[in-house]
């Protein structure tokens, strides 16, 4: 296996001659049609309002090959370190718990990793339909009817944002639900502010923190634990834990249950771990999260297709560095037409960011050439009335990445000027694909827009648990891909770590650092 | 008054010749006490972390003084046309209700503004005042407890981040709360969610569409006034509504009561207005929006200062076009520490995004350089553990601009390893400045921290409704102050026609349009 830098390959200098497609002439009814990728759970991906035609695919093919991206795949797949800084592999597919390519035999640690998160799986299995069917009940007997997450990061924003998405779909196919909340901030205004909105007594608490020293998480909770004793709880009737067999909790008796993950599942990447699971499984029961990673498993294995016109993450990876390396744009926006996505672009912002944020290579040379880029959104038609000025006449191109849905999550909807709801959301997103790539002339310069702005859009018939895993393990892979063109390591984040130290000197009294000090004195 | 474009002035011809100041190094004890500015209600700005010095300053204050953007401010306040495409003032100072400058003389259509916004208020308060004192009660006889605002947008960012701002702070001082909830999206999914988690009986819906013919709005409308049928009960008796004098609902008799506002206050300025006020008001008393009001007011006054070191605004907007049109970096992150400001980045994307996102000036040229930048932001210490790894250690520099406070809003707290929770968002925060900036050395590269990543900073003692007013406000004038540095019309949108032209040329079926019915068909 060959590693080498992005500026390295034959292929990128070939890319760099080539002029992008002006996609305000390009859309025809042909395109439309044929620009299509079955991305798995049929889930669609449209390039069609991509700047790119067939003399790109060509040469994106081939840095695809030369950069060995399906190869790296299997190996990763395989067991192979990946995470070349921490010496680690990297085995969230295997959560998916279904054979793919090699990933059914990867033994680390003497420990068969596939058998080991399927018995996790199995396990939360059982705890959340005794939960649900209420054989588990809290301290004083009475059945839970809410969760609280208590996490950050991987251990946040991923399970929130799939707990939203599918709270609508729940509601739709009259399934129980019992009703999630999620506490991250260390800032004290976010856990009174829950503890406060639920009924302790029926309340299960999850503590998710893989190492088990999370600072947010600890402080956090301390809080609910106070908060139980207060109420005469037994916390540990009302709390179990996810961590790692490493971390200090991991033998407590101070919980519930213990559900275990481990190093080799980072978590950004740990949404169909443990991680999500337990919160997932409780608020809509295990057959739903099965249906989830069945979802992310169809995308692993579509993204084993060497062919990039067949290939859906690993055609928005290369393509989203001919945006980034070719054309310069730093920025992508990610704008889901569907409510129930409200914080998909938040946890896209930490898998994205954190993977991609990197400026060494994967063994360790600084590289020159941009790497990541940012990632925001909010969900239209919301967008449309916020910042989509700045990407219709402002003086930067943001590539944007549509996702939509046919059909709503809840079934209900109202009929006015002759159309649904929905049919209005679906005419928005429509006409701003085409508004945005056509632009339109005008007399006036202030109501002219330049169009050529560039666009992918993943589609479905409705917002599934196995669409989202869908969409969720695809934008997984894309990172993925991308990491391996940029020949960086995605699956580390020493980026965090300057900010603990001092944050931990800080609270020591920052003695001999004026700096710190100065800065600590105007805050307090 | 001279109006020119930003290439065409002197300073800007200085301003492209000065290197930046390098941050990392730059950092004492004595520049962070010296590079502060008073924003107003005690909130202070420091401009420590950014790369200017004293050089950078002279040059900025003649910038400011050659595009006259104090004059123009005063221009503003006095009633000038300053959103010249559609030929109307821009009158959403005078919302807060106090003399500022030349404002108290403004007359428009043969009306006293200030007197007419005014007026407004004076209702709203004794309207709000009726409801939270059960003098006013719905259709059944029972007090109001929760209400919804259904509106987009302007109508609905700004008023729902002040909602959650102020949350926290009215548990903390027992201030009598009704729920607030928020519909927006013309996804179905988003006002049925929103009607099954509330007491229709006990529910006050707030419509909000300036023009009274928002799409999105009014089939949100629909569906809860059908809701309200359903459930028996007078949809007059729940409903109030705020909207223009012209609007088709300005006479309606379907609504309780209804309140006004007018061209001259942009959805996205709109937040003081009664599109504000309203629901505000009924869910923390009249008292607390009117020291929002006075906070707002305190940054307009700050605002005036021509000297670019005691205005915070203006200094935080030169400063920004440094970074925009001189350093050439796009992006902005805002950062608050601060839960209950979870959402206030997603209303400066709109506020900055939309009034700043133009490609033409104020007399209708196409300009040649970049205008306003991307924003995007979540609050810390959750940030730290999503993007911030890409903003340390990516390959793209991305400015900061950091909230922090000295206080939690519910003064609930709890001590772990010795320091209570508020310290430790402090302590990030502090670190996290201080890192970006100063960066650090490491033996593996990806250890290293290039450092020499600006960031601003505007704190406070605590997140009270004057404080909160006052934030609101700067970013209003910052965004002011840029539109006149920048010679554009920040106050038009003509970005979201388009899209809306076509959305309704694809529900009419988009007859001779192949392209749009071909990206219809896939979604249908």
């Amino acid at each position: 296996m060959t590693y080498r830098n992005l500026d390295a390959t034959t292929a990128f200098s070939q890319l760099i001659t080539l002029e992008a497609l002006d996609v305000s002439k390009a859309l025809t009814k042909e395109r439309i049609e044929q620009a299509l990728i079955d991305a798995g759970s049929s889930v669609t991906y449209s390039w069609a309002a991509m700047p790119v035609d067939e003399s790109h695919i060509e040469v994106l093919q081939a840095l695809s090959d030369e950069q060995q991206l399906i190869q790296k795949y299997h190996r990763l797949l395989s067991g192979e370190i990946m995470n070349t800084s921490e010496n680690r592999q990297v085995l969230h597919h295997l959560c998916r718990g279904r054979v793919l390519g090699e990933s059914q035999q990867v033994s680390v640690d003497q420990e068969e990793k596939g058998a080991f998160y399927q018995q996790q799986l199995h396990l939360i299995q059982q705890f959340s339909d005794d939960v649900r069917s209420q054989s588990i009940v809290g301290s004083t007997g009475k059945a839970f009817t809410s969760v609280v997450q208590i996490g950050i990061g991987g251990s946040d924003l991923g399970p929130r944002a799939l707990y939203l998405a599918l709270r609508g779909w729940a509601e739709g196919n009259n399934i129980d639900q019992l009703d999630a909340h999620f506490i991250s901030n260390v800032d004290p205004d976010d856990p009174f502010d829950i503890i406060d909105q639920v009924d302790l007594e029926t309340t299960l608490f999850i503590l998710v923190t893989k190492s088990g020293t999370t600072q947010e998480t600890l402080t956090n909770y301390s809080v609910a634990k106070q908060a139980m004793e207060a109420a005469s709880l037994d916390p540990s009737k009302h709390m179990v834990v996810v961590t790692s067999k490493q971390s200090p909790l991991a033998t407590s008796t101070d919980f519930l249950r213990s559900f275990y993950i481990d190093d080799y599942i980072g978590g950004r990447y740990s949404a169909t771990s443990a991680v999500g699971a337990v919160v997932l499984s409780l608020a809509y029961g295990f057959t739903t999260f099965e249906e989830l990673l069945s979802g992310a498993h169809q995308s692993d294995v579509a993204a084993l297709e060497p062919d990039i016109r067949k290939n859906a993450p690993l055609f928005d990876a290369l393509v989203g560095v001919y945006l980034r390396n070719v054309l310069h744009l730093p920025t992508t926006a990610v704008l889901p037409y569907s409510h129930a996505l409200s914080r998909f672009a938040a946890h896209l912002q930490q898998l994205d960011m954190e993977s991609n944020g990197k400026r060494v290579n994967r063994d360790q040379e600084v590289i020159s050439y941009q790497t990541g880029p940012i990632i925001f959104g909010e969900p239209g038609t919301n967008g449309q009335h916020s910042f989509y000025q700045l990407l219709h006449q402002g003086t930067d191109t943001i590539p944007l990445q549509f996702i939509g849905f046919t059909n709503s999550q809840r079934k209900r909807d109202i009929t006015t000027d002759n159309s649904t709801s929905q049919e209005k959301l679906i005419a928005n997103l429509v006409a701003q694909i085409v508004a945005f790539a056509r632009g339109k002339d005008d007399k006036e310069p202030n109501k002219q827009f330049p169009g050529n702005r560039y666009s992918s859009l993943l589609f479905a018939q409705e917002l599934t648990p196995s669409v989202l895993g869908t969409l969720l393990a695809h934008y997984e892979n894309k990172v993925m891909f991308q990491g391996f063109i940029w020949n960086i390591n995605s699956f580390d984040q020493e980026g965090v770590q300057l900010g603990k130290l001092l944050a931990d000197a800080v609270l020591k009294g920052a003695q001999g650092d004026e700096v710190l000090q100065a800065f600590h004195t105007l805050l307090t």
